[in-house]
């Protein structure tokens, strides 16, 4: 990936700390754990061909491994702890709320958790929302149940209006759960508190079910994202072989980047076109998608398209130029745009054809985490608390190569990671759909 | 239901024969079989009341019930059976296929049996579609997939057309498997066969995932589609709950009649409203719809809405007199018509709130019948082979009182059944939801 | 199916009335709904020349319907009602408990709901089982899990401990959920409550997945069973098709009665053999298991054996004469049976063969009911509310030729429904397996 | 784990080279990729504290990365290549052989592409089992299907008889898709190959559901597997709550290792506790598991109990010991054991009890791999295509930190990997179990 070569290059540019509210000095209740300690790092690449030149760049790029401390900051019985859940709904949302309640106060004994409700709208007055306090015993079943139990909103809020209701509470502890914005939400809280001196530990759990942030190899919810995928890519398979010149269009997640895109062509192989943000196409001449569309239905007599939300984008910016009075909705929908651009195409030659679309991202978006993911929601709450309790903040729970690791938030916001072409899961779409023959290439 | 009480009141009036192309005269190869005559009657009313009053009427309403004939009229050495499948996609279709070609072939010993491809064009000459040649071993495993494998295609064909497709290639038999439209077409080709005395038999498989034939209680397909319905409707539950004043819209199957989308909501009770064509709703007003959402926000802070496809039809008259330019696409869309109402105003009242819109048609027409479902498609082929064989032709296989039945075409396709609001579907419905009070009734 | 027969012949044999505890005298407070009398009938034949037949017999058997009565007889402001769950776990049981307390709650205003703790055992006070007081709001979502809020326990308990129980917290209604056993229990309760002239409504609804009750078509929990086999029959098949002479035996449920089997066997017609309770065979001999299986295995190279657990007991009887000190478990299950059996004769003559065992009926018992099954859970309970508000006792709430009934307990219990092997589910199966063929018939 | 311990400490002990058949000179016909070179590796650890320490050593450990080469050995043109599937079946067996299949076919062109029918009997001549040929075409909807298409068996066969058969058909790529066993016997294969000179290329595809492989971090199916014991889990915990002390015993894959057990703990963390192989555990005692279930039952009145197959065999010795005519098959099922040693000491303590018991094993075996886990598949086949055609043997496809992997047989089949103790799985498992707190721990 792109952001891969440059930290490889030149990693200094990359330096970032983690941010401690100070020095723990209790003992941890965790009973029967190894304790990590904050010296121990999962180093960026684990190519050999890499570690062996950034060792003699004398700049080792590597992330802080995350885990149970022996010392933690916050005493557990002064404590309060609070979570929050922004943005769209993703699969885990309510595991990661189980694991977070679970774990403060069956393994630390934190005895007073607030569910802020609605998102970051919950932490400011004027919504007058009112928290929950949750226990074990509330989020015992929760992780059966999609959504999330706190409620979620788009947006931000006043942060000095937050980081006030935090201290009006005697909070010391927040977790975000959110994607980009949220964490730079979170991040802002963070900075505020500590410059009111506020000693309030703000850690962020990432939520892209898109999976493309930059600094964290995996996030939760995306694995049952791609599962839930199948059933869907079966159904427009069908529909699209139940008529002559069948073509079924799956718009899936993936504002910038295409992974679920791909991963879903990849894991049902039955797709003949996947088209993501990362790789450019045309609709019209000879290397254009109507004409490949075309080719695959003169083979085949059906096709089916994954598209990611994101590509395409280029079509939205010459079309408002032209058409100044034309919705928003429509123009920045490229599964309806291909489905009208290509109807009008056929009609305009009298095929016989038959479009279907399909836009389930609700319907992926809200179902409960299952099976590894689910482990994995469990894994980046034990990990967040364990960062929270030792005084951390500013710092999201990551993963890399197989460790959970602690991210600066400002690092894992710089960039988003993309599809890399000339990787294997590109790769493998290409070669399960032979999408690149039908365009000519 | 409506049409219920006019057969009660005039059973005259429903006065149809079973169309025989000759006598039965060969002894049929069926074996171990209780056979059926052509006087077993399946009554209409199975209510005591209606019984005695219909008897002492003279005129006694009632179905030929279906079933193998110990005689029957085609010899099996000879025959040259066909199969279409026309419309939209429906869970069953393999199933129903799957049977047809499983009985002819093993339990008549039929040896040629056509896979009509896409639907009544595959009859005629000009699409140059051609067809399949079926075999057990062909259809064995299908009954797994969704869709159909023959492909379909909605609209008729030339009826001299089709029926000299039918003499050139020999074909006394033809299985038609569709809606409405396909069914009348059906009998077009039935009625042309035997103008030009052919002995053709055309036998209908009633085909409408909204299970609202008039003569026919039952239609393959409804029974999965409301399973299929559970999943999403928790999902747009998860989305609704996930916001303040959180809103979401489903549109569910139902042009004429709302089953599915009262089934869906009585099946997984969370939804708060279900608006269907047969019980009319306004969107303003005291008693109206907005209104009625905003009592459900103020009780729960978020609400589901299912809405049959068909359901306030009235919309689109009234707008398309007043706005002439408007799109057809939109005008007909119930969801999205309600969505951007509804969005309207909360918008104009400046109210904090989020709506999710669901069109899961595709998702729920294209997966493999299953249960219950498979096993009525099962005996739904059963019953077609054996009325084919016995030369009856124009009818169609129906269900009524628990027993598989013969109905006249032309029957079949006088009227559509409706959801009667004043049975225990509907109430359960309305109990369900409690919408009535969220109305102001 | 037999007992129809002896029905259509002697309908006076089966004259049994619904008792009711007096005259009811209050107006019913159930909205906007058509109300039903006690005068309405529901023909025990549907079938035209039965009808004829009855007619002239005079004493025509029928069912007395169910649904709302315009006077009831509980007056709700003082009622006190109380529901029961016994025996094992069959899909659809929440959704019930879900039904009746939503309709007395919010469609007649009783405000005390009792929800007794594992079965009979929560009414007899030596178990010191509490019960829980249920709510509209507590029951919200528990349609969606599986199993029974309430518990459940097998056995009756003593009748005179269990009607004092109900006495001493005055309770007038008690709704039994369960089978066979539990139903002839809520009868003694019944029986003992008149005797001792309490005025106490005890409602059954008849709980067996195998849906074997003899005068109720449909029984809740079956529906949805059938389902749950799809996948796991395609399991089997899995399993049978991966092994050179690859085995796969499954045993579902089915004592008596071998519906679950049959369905499951027809709705994923992948399956060679199926073995019920209702049709005998042999394991050796040239028309046995044995043999049949070999020709099956010849053909195909592996083969699907789905099994009733009440098939072949006759193997039991024979073994327990000879073999004196054999252990109970191993004797009454036909599937470790046959697994055994199958392996000795395929060792004995050296064949190179792999056997797979499948026992999933605690996987199929304990899921949620879904679809159209959940809406007939919410219909029987709406019903027997209205049976036990109007004062109705000692009966249960069946289904007969598409309506809801009420049936007298007595006689409900007095035989079980068997698969008749004229009839089409049988002959679907036979046809779908050809399993006749294979065993040389 | 224990493992790595002993790599990091003691690196030269596993020093394996991957072998070649020979120098690859063909320019590849692969196009677009980013080709790989040999001396690519990835690094065993990427903790920065093992990597300076490693590196001060100066053998570093590492393994050789897997990919496309830019020149390879065998010629496409004169390729034949064969698929064998071995052992018990896993999710996922279809995908790689359509992922070999089309890579083989439609990226190197290979003509020729057997597949090898019943594990390595299809290799022996005595069993007389052809082969396939297998075209994209054939695979195409292959990976919708569980099981194989290609038929397994256990076992090995003799080593020179199936080499002999290799060089009679001319197969100069064989890809052994199989545990421990089958990748032993790929081993002999590719050891007898190169004593006779032949220049066959042998690459291993390891399949254990298990996934306890030594030097690869994941093996396909058992994410898949874990998915599947997600309604498994719910099930038996709606079981275990409708009895009054209610227990589910739900014994799942492991024979050496409890990641599927751990794994299905954690991700429906409903289970109270879970019994693995590399835990302790005694019935008996005030720390054994009747006095935790005990105390589990007194707090909750219900149990779930996960046990992993190879759980607690020390109970097999001492009993061998003592009884000796026991039987084998009940002998080593810990869960019938644990069902009936816990249902006798209850009983002889006259307590009120229920145990269920679950034995899913092939009901998780037997499904198609879905998502992320399909998408590993068809890297998995990718990369052995590449390996083989690059003139690669007696090796096998890996996965380590995060890039699939050349991994010399010999030294995949030293060790299995187990759970250890100190890890993040097993202390989820027991944070979300609280199963200490039972024990007395």
């Amino acid at each position: 990936m792109f952001i891969y070569q440059k930290v490889i290059e030149n990693p200094g540019a990359y330096s970032f700390e983690i941010t401690k509210l100070g020095v723990p000095a209790l003992l941890s209740p965790v009973k029967g754990r190894e304790f990590v300690s904050d010296d121990e790092l999962i180093a960026f690449s684990s190519q050999v061909k890499n570690i062996e030149r950034l060792f003699h760049l004398g700049t080792f790029p590597a992330f802080q491994k995350a885990g149970p401390r022996e010392k933690i900051f916050h005493d557990p019985a002064w404590t309060k702890a609070a979570i929050v859940t922004c943005g769209g709904l993703c699969p885990g949302l309510n595991d990661v709320i189980k694991g977070l309640v679970k774990i403060l106060a069956l393994d630390y004994g934190v005895g007073t958790i607030y569910g802020i409700r609605y998102g970051y709208q919950g932490l400011s007055p004027k919504y007058r929302h009112e928290p929950f306090l949750l226990t074990p015993e509330m989020v015992d079943g929760i992780h059966e149940l999609g959504g999330t139990i706190l409620g979620s909103s788009r947006g931000n809020q006043d942060v000095s209006e937050m980081v006030e209701t935090l201290i009006r509470h005697d909070i010391n502890i927040l977790f975000c759960i959110g994607g980009d914005g949220t964490l730079k939400g979170a991040r802002d809280i963070a900075v505020e508190a500590m410059k009111r001196n506020q000693k309030i530990s703000v850690i962020g759990i990432p939520k892209t079910i898109d999976n493309d942030l930059a600094f964290v190899e995996k996030t939760f919810g995306y694995e049952t994202a791609v599962y839930q995928t199948f059933d869907i890519i079966t159904c427009a398979h069908n529909e699209a072989e139940g008529a002559y010149n069948g073509i079924s269009i799956v718009k899936l997640m993936g504002r910038d980047s295409g992974f679920i895109a791909a991963a879903a062509t990849l894991a049902n192989s039955v797709a003949d076109f996947c088209l993501v943000p990362e790789i450019d196409f045309d609709i019209d001449g000879d290397h254009g998608l109507y004409a490949a569309l075309n080719r695959a239905l003169d083979k085949n007599r059906h096709a089916v398209i994954v598209v990611a939300e994101g590509a395409g984008q280029k079509f939205f910016k010459e079309r408002s130029e032209t058409k100044d009075a034309s919705g928003n909705v429509l123009h920045s929908d490229i599964g309806i745009y291909l489905k009208d651009e290509l109807n009008r195409r056929f009609k305009a030659e009298k095929k016989e054809f038959s479009i279907k679309y399909f836009d389930p991202s609700y319907l992926i978006r809200s179902v409960a985490a299952q099976g590894t993911d689910a482990i994995f929601c469990h894994m980046l709450a034990e990990n967040a608390v364990h960062a929270a309790m030792a005084g951390k903040t500013n710092c999201l729970i990551g993963h890399w190569n197989n460790f959970f690791t602690h991210v600066p938030i400002p690092l894992a916001t710089i960039e988003r990671r993309k599809i890399y072409p000339e990787e294997a899961l590109w790769k493998g779409v290409v070669s399960a759909t032979r999408q690149n023959d039908y365009f000519g290439y």
